[in-house]
Formats: structure tokens, sequence, C-alpha cells
């Protein structure tokens, strides 16, 4: 039996009143055009909601929990829905209602003493990049490269990653606010003492340790986070490593990591190989390549050699006062003797000397290449001191027929622009041995599906790498979205099977995390049924073996 | 009515027997003599014990486990039963069955290049670090001041921490073997994927991290852990500042924050006050103080001189190249340039001047006090090194009428060697006004009660100090006994109330956590009901509200 949604006895329609009477008509929407907006997706396809609705504050959210479990309608909450590539602002089944967090976009206080902000799910990595700088506050913050309009909580529920010692972004967060589906307000670390002084201080608290149960999870919605910020350090460098043939990437591998050990490098690293980097600055060039998906071999050579690239680009930062900054300088030098490698160290002084140098050399070539370098090592030393910047997000636009967007890489929206993008993140032990066998097992898969690999291994802690290999293919073109689908497919199984698992997926494997049936997933599933018995908060995420519930509409 | 134990179908009778026949009668005891030993406690009192067991194996474990479920007997888990101050071997309730792990103490495996070992709860302290030295590994590991004999992975589940970079301890392990309540096997992180290769590298996994939920809880027996160890650090030195006024330690703290929070210091300071500090080389001096069970102003003040010692002492290790040491020396030099603050620091050629010249001292009073400084300084650099000193839990015995045991501190024992002593320990903002906020608070209850107030304060990450006070009492002194316990239950009342939360309790204050019946105490009920609904791990440890059954036995 099909129910409309014009039937006002359906629970679906019964929740949509209720919530309209709760939020106003302009924070319920269920119109074509919004829900067409919000199943847009950078994957093969998305899923459609059955509506979307914006709560404002603590208290809408739990009213929106609350109808929703009265009703029995699942929910789906999102920070701001940017999380291209893993499913961006789709629930992993279709019927679903998006609660979209934007508007609980507050800051709700900066401590500059004790360097920290209190966020909520809404504020944005551009907004509090601002605000601080605004204020004049001796702070910088964590920034990743997904781009200025992004979730700074939504990236941390993920355990996203990103560029400075802060990077590991779970690792500077305490106190977490979350509603449970029962709609009480959960308090962890010591926020559920009203009086505790060290809320947002000590992740903690006394009892079970809890925030880790609520990222990459569905047992609630995190409401608001204290989000550690870095006092801006008295110096900054930025090392670019270059490494002229694939396997000698190892060796290089192995010195960097006994730097990570020893404190030398506290920020996280980033590898990338020559198509990572070209992706950066190009879209793929169709009048050169023909019709084929991948570069052939010599262009892709050619294009190395054109932007000046090795095989591999290794990147970091290095933070601290003139002497630690030096201290980690010759202990960079010292480890990478001997070895294939090209290393430039940027300071502010040489990135102004180079700005000066490109304007004398005019529109010459040399002036262009110069000036475009300048330019990438000035975002570079922007995202290192917090300043979020779109650029590192061009990848994505790689098969897009029309190439970027005039407008790039202000507010950049890959979903809506139709890029086709599927991202595949296995961790590794940080070994040059591992870099190099992920490699070897991986890339045969892209070019037998006739795809380019583009990859970056991060050290996002001081034993493992976290790779991530961008699929990009081209969405107006049904017989590459199949080969995507499939590549995506056979590199997934090919991670998993070799144990190189990865930190997130996206919506689309999620269901394929538990092929044994384990303890592990069991256990998760007992929480769930725990915190949430009816399964009304996002069904699916991060759940695998639970059939998916739309609404009852769809299921009854 | 009462049921003796020979009555075979009693629930503990029939468990008895059926753990007998897994492992042997020699691993399950209940005769007087083992009960009284492992109700032995430093509190006013322990609680003693239906049986205690000791399987060898993770098979063993989950035999044990699957009898308690059976019979629907109470097992408690301790690891090696160290746990000094804090309910040392007891078990919340009494009539409850420790399980006793001392015997799984593998060292499953340690990676050199990746820097971490596997061990099992019966791993010590000093097993680990003479397995290290052993085998040359250019490894060294965090060490606490608990002693040699207490095990690593206990103190990492209570959320200890220890000296180095890595003191904190949850920070650095990666993949959790769990024995559930259920019998089965839970793996954490990747670990539960039999192929993973960064099993031990990252914790997170993929999905809810669920580590957090193990640590200061009863939701599972942990019988493995990824443990992370440094590589050898090629300079190390240590730095001690003596701070001659109690108010001038305010500034010294906002200035090693400072430090603390730009890389400068990686590794926990602690800040002692010098009884703190007295409590180390003697136990109270009854001969000098009469009567009194806390020491007159004058004699504090003389044996502070007598010592050397400052109203406080912050005491840090500095770790890295030659380079980064002399870097966060000038940090920390320039940092405390100003304050009342006399700077030493330490290197292993200055020890070794200090111990040349001791020898050439002779017996003279110089050569005494130099000798013991240079004791001192070496038990710190072993410390920072991963080598346990006992002499830290010197401190257990200061108000124990017959000092010292002759063998101290080889195996020292404080429960079963009748020292009283209870800690409180409070977690407030890495600030100084905190600091002196709190001595005020609570320095005028340890003296209203007659005792006195032994403190540290150690920077246990970048914001917070956690605060160890130490209430120190005759256990043959029944009129002192009751006193500290009501000084320990106006300290706990008074650091509750003003928002100083402790970071971890005894078994005496789990029952006080949650006045307010709070959200997050429901949500660790509702966990708890999930994994273990018969609540036979651990009823009542870290789970207020909640009536601690011990076995049927007691109940029925």
């Amino acid at each position: 039996m099909t129910i409309g949604t014009n039937d006002t006895t359906a629970p679906m329609a019964q929740a949509l009143l209720a919530w309209r009477s709760l939020l106003g008509d302009a924070a319920v929407r269920d119109d074509a055009t919004t829900l067409t907006h919000y199943a847009a997706s950078t994957a093969a396809s998305g899923t459609r909601p059955a509506a979307v609705v914006w709560p404002h504050s603590l208290e809408q959210v739990i009213g929106v929990v609350r109808i929703a479990a009265l009703h029995e309608v699942p929910i789906y909450p999102i920070s701001t829905g940017k999380n291209w590539g893993y499913g961006d602002a789709c629930a992993v089944g279709a019927g679903q209602v998006i609660v979209e967090l934007s508007k609980m976009n507050r800051i709700m206080s900066v401590d500059p003493e004790l360097a920290y902000a209190v966020i909520e799910p809404g504020v944005t990595q551009q907004q509090l990049s601002q605000h601080l700088r605004d204020n004049d506050y001796p702070l910088w913050m964590d920034c990743t490269g997904a781009g200025p309009d992004t979730s700074l909580l939504g990236n941390i529920l993920e355990r996203g990653f990103g560029h400075s010692p802060y990077g590991n972004r779970l690792q500077h967060v305490a106190g977490m606010q979350i509603v449970l589906a029962s709609g009480e307000v959960l308090e962890t670390g010591f926020g559920h003492y009203p009086q505790a002084k060290a809320h947002y201080l000590f992740p903690y608290g006394i009892g079970p340790f809890l925030d880790g149960i609520f990222t990459q999870s569905n047992f609630g919605i995190v409401t608001r986070v204290g989000f550690w910020l870095m006092p801006k350090a008295a110096c900054l460098n930025h090392f670019i490593c270059k490494i002229g043939r694939h396997d000698t990437i190892a060796p290089v591998v192995d010195a960097l990591r006994r730097l990570r050990l020893d404190g030398s490098l506290r920020s996280i690293v980033h590898i990338g190989n020559d198509l990572r980097l070209l992706s950066g600055s190009m879209v793929f060039p169709r009048a050169r390549a023909g019709a084929l998906a991948a570069l052939p071999d010599a262009l892709r050579a050619q294009l190395r050699r054109e932007s000046g690239l090795g095989a591999w680009t290794v990147s970091g930062a290095l933070y601290g006062s003139v002497r630690q900054v030096a201290a980690a300088r010759h202990a960079l030098r010292a480890a990478l003797r001997g070895l294939d490698v090209d290393t430039v160290i940027l300071s502010d002084v040489k990135l102004k000397a180079g700005a000066l140098m490109a304007r004398m050399l005019g529109d010459s070539a040399l002036g262009r290449s110069l000036r475009a370098k300048v330019a990438l090592g000035e975002a570079l030393f922007a995202l290192n001191r917090g300043i979020p910047n779109g650029r590192f997000l061009a990848g994505a636009y790689w098969r897009r027929r029309t190439g970027l967007p005039a407008d790039f890489p202000i507010h950049a929206n890959p979903a809506a622009d139709r890029c086709g993008l599927l991202w595949v993140s296995p961790v590794l032990p940080l070994r040059g041995a591992d870099l190099l066998q992920l490699h070897a097992l991986t890339e045969p898969i892209f070019r037998s599906h006739g795809f380019d690999m583009f990859v970056t291994f991060s050290m996002i802690n001081e034993r493992a790498l976290g790779g991530v290999m961008t699929l990009a293919f081209d969405k107006d073109d049904p017989d590459e979205v199949a080969r995507a689908l499939s590549c995506y497919r056979a590199l997934f199984a090919c991670v998993m099977t070799h144990g190189y698992i990865p930190y997130r997926v996206g919506i689309g494997s999620m269901g394929d995390l538990d092929p044994e049936h384990d303890t592990y997933w069991r256990t998760v599933a007992l929480l769930k049924a725990a915190l949430d018995p009816l399964g009304i908060i996002a069904p699916g995420r991060y759940q695998p073996g639970t059939p998916i519930a739309a609404s009852r509409q769809e299921t009854g």
C-alpha cells in the first residue's frame, strides 16, 4: 500500500506537521527542489530524503528528536552537509529526514588563555578562522583542505584530520553536548557537573570516557563541543620535498617516521603523488588526452615535467620558537641527507621575496610559473595558520567536463556541480614498504578501470599513514560512472582483503564493513539498541548488517 | 537464611567448583588467609572477597566469565591489585570474586621500528622496562611513580598518568582485547579485522571508537593492549625549580602553561609542595612532633630549611635532540626570568660530577646531603627513561608507626604494610589562580582535621592540572582513622562543590559521583545493561546509584 504525503494519518505527515508547528514552515521543507538539492552527491547516485528540517537551537533539536521518536520517523543529522566524496549531505538510506544543523552556528566562547573555543555544529572553518582574526585572538585553529564552508564539528565526528600539530582532531576536543534519541541532553567529560571548572579542558571526565562512541556512529546528535586552539607560533616554516622516482619515496617515509616519533615533526605531514598535485592546478586535459579517462603515460610524464613535479611531494609545517624551528629544520635536513629528495624550506621572508621577483618578471612564462608557486606557498602558509582555502578541493573537478566553476573556489560545491568523486581511505603502518605495497596493489585497479590514481598519504599519527585515494569521474558519462563504481568496489575489496582498513568510508560502503559478523559490530549494535531502541537516528550510519528503515511510508 | 560455602547447591559454591575444575585448585582460593590478604587496604577498611581466582590465559578468562554468568556470581577483575590509595586489590562491594590477572603477564611482542609493545594485564612496569633493556631495544616506556610492581594496563584503564611525553597514557595505546560479560572477545580499533595491518598503530579503527568506555568502567575485562613506546631520546635533561613562597607559584604555573601550549614542554610537569617532597625521604618525625598527627608550623619550616626545599618544587623532563633540548632550556629560562624561582637543569654530566663530588666529600654532612640529592636525581632520570622506582611511594608510609620497611622500596605493599592512605585527585584549569584557590579551599580542611596536606599538581595535558592530595594516617590509631575518613569526606565534598571534579576516585567514593542523577550516569547505566545485563562484572565500579550486589549467597 502506498500512502501519499497528503495522507495526514501517515507517521511522516504527522511528523512534518509537528515539526512545522515547532520550527515554522520555512524550516521544514519537502518540496521537490529542496529534496533534489539534498539528494545531489559526488557518488554515482545520492539518496533522496523525505524532508529537510533546520533547527536553530538545542531546544529545537530536542523537539525534532522527540517528534521523530513519537512518530518513529528516521532522522539523519548533518552539520553543514559538505562531506564531499563520503556521502555529501545524503543519508545512508532514502526517505529519511535530514536534520541540518547549519543554523546552529554560534561560537559560544573563545578562551585566549587556555586556548579553546566552544562551537556548535554549524560553525564553519571560515567562520571560526575569521572570528579569531577579527577579534585579534593570539590563536590559530587546525584547518583541513576540505574548504572554508565545511563544518568543524562534522569533520571532528568523522575523525577527519588537518594539517597542524592539532591535526589529529579528536585528540583536541573536550566536552561534547549530545542530544540522545530519548530527547535527553548528555554532557560528556566533566560537563554533566554544572559547576565543573575543567569542562572543556580535560576530555576524560570521571567514569567511562564516552566521546569516542559518538564519532563515526549514529548514537546521538552532537550539538556542541570544546575545540582546542593553538597559540600562534612565533615561527612557522613549511617544507616541501620533491622525490624524483616512485620507489625512492620509501626511505623518505622511514626517515620522516623517525622525526615524527622523536617529536621533531609535530604536525601532520602529507605525501601526494604527481597527479594529486597536478589536479590542484588543472582539470583533466581532454584536448591533449583525447577520449581516454586516464592520462597516457607520456602525457603524464610531460605534465609532470611542465609543472616541475617529482613522482611524490612531501609537505609539512614546522611550528615553534625560532630556535625550535631551527632545530627541526636541522633534524629534517640531516634525516634526508643522501636520499633522492630535493627539499625547499619556505618562510614568510622567502615567500615575500618570491612574490616580489614574480612581479618583476611580469607576464613572462617564468613570472607566471613563479607566481603560481608563490600562490600555492601562500595558501599553504595560510592553511597552517588556520585560514582555510578551497583550492585544495580542485581535485574533485578533475573529470568535470566544464572544468572549474568561474567563481571557484568560492563556496565550491562538488555535489551540486556534478563532480564525480569517491574516496578510498586505507590506514597503513607508517613505513615506506607499506606505502609501496598498497600502491602496487591499488594502482593496477585504477589502471584496469581506465582511471588515474590520485593519492595522498598523511602521517595521521606517529605510527600510521592515512591514505586518501581519489577516484574522480565524469558524472555525465554513464559508462564512466559504471566503471567508477566497479573500480571503487574493487579498491574497497582490495584494501579490506589486504588489511589496509579505511579510517572512514562513504555511505555506500557502510553496509560492507562487517563481512564476518564480528563481535565488534555486534557490540556496536548492542550499544545502539541501548541508546536508540527505535533506531530513529541515522539508521545505517556506520551500522552494517542493519536493514535501513526509511520512513514507515516507504516500508509500510 | 545463611548458606555456608559447603552447601554445594549455592551459586557461589557451584561457581567455585566449576572454576576449580577449569583452573585447577591452586588457582582458586577462598581460604581465610587469602581473603584477609585481599581485603587489606590503605583505606579505613577494605572489602572482603568471596574468593580469588587466577586465570592464566584468554581462554581461562572467558571460562571464568561464563561460569560467573551461569551462576550469576559477581566477579571483580584486577590486574595486579596495586591500586594503592584508590581501593588497592579490593572490589567495590564485599563478597565478590576477585579475578586476578597477574598470571597473564606476557609481553606478546615489541616492535622497535613502530615503537610499541603488546602486553597483557599482568605485565608490570619493572617487567617491561627490564625486557626492553635486556633486549637492547632503542625504546623507553612511560613510567609512573607508583612503583615497579604495578600493572601497566591497570594504570591505563584507570587513566593514570606518567612522567614523559607519553604520560597521557590513554592517548598512547591502540587495540584493546576485551572479554565481555557474554564471554565474547571484543577487539577494538582495527583488531576485529584479523588481517588488519594497523591493529596497534591507529586506535580509532572504523566505526564508533570504543576504547574509552572500557576505562574507569565495569563493561568488560581488558586482556591485552598495544602500548606505545618512545624512541630513546638523544638528549635528556631534567629541570627542578624551587619556588620560595607559597603564592609565587601562581605566575610560575602560568609561565609553564604557555610552554606546554607552545610545545616547548612535551612531558608531564609535576608540582609538589614541601611536604610531598619531604615525605619522599622521611616519615613523620614523631620524636620531634610529639602526639600530633600534623607537623607544627615551626617544625615544618625547620624541616623545609634542613632539606633546602622551597614552598613548591616543579619538576619536569626535556626530551629530544641536543638542539631541541637546548631550545627548550632556553624557552624555560626565558619564561621564568624575573619570577621567584631557582631553576636547576640536570644532565647526565652534572649528575656524574655530583656523584664524584659526593664521594670525595665522604661521610660529612655535606657529602650525605649531596649524595641524597644525586640519588634523587638519578631516580628521576631513570624514571624519565622508563625505569620505575618504588621510592616515590614512600609518602604512603608517612604516618606508619614503624616507618619504612627494612627492604623498602623492594616490592613495597602499602596495603599489607598497614599504611593509611587516601587520595583526592581534583582536576583544575592549568592556571596559577586555580591552584591557589583549590589550595585555599582544601588546606584548612586538612588542618582542621589535624592532618598535613601533601599535594602534587601535574600538567596532565596542556590545559589542565591533575591534583593529587595525599591523606596519610595511622591505621593503628582508631581515632586518627575516624578523623581521616571525616577529612576525606569533607575534601571530596569540597572539590565536588567547587567544580574541581576528580579525574579518578577510590572505591569508597564511586557511589557518590552522581548526586543529581544526571543523564551522563543514566547513559552509563544503559550501556552497562546492554553489555552486562546480569551485572556480573565489577558491580559498583564507577557505577553510582546501583546497589552493589554481592554474591547471591549474601543477598539471597
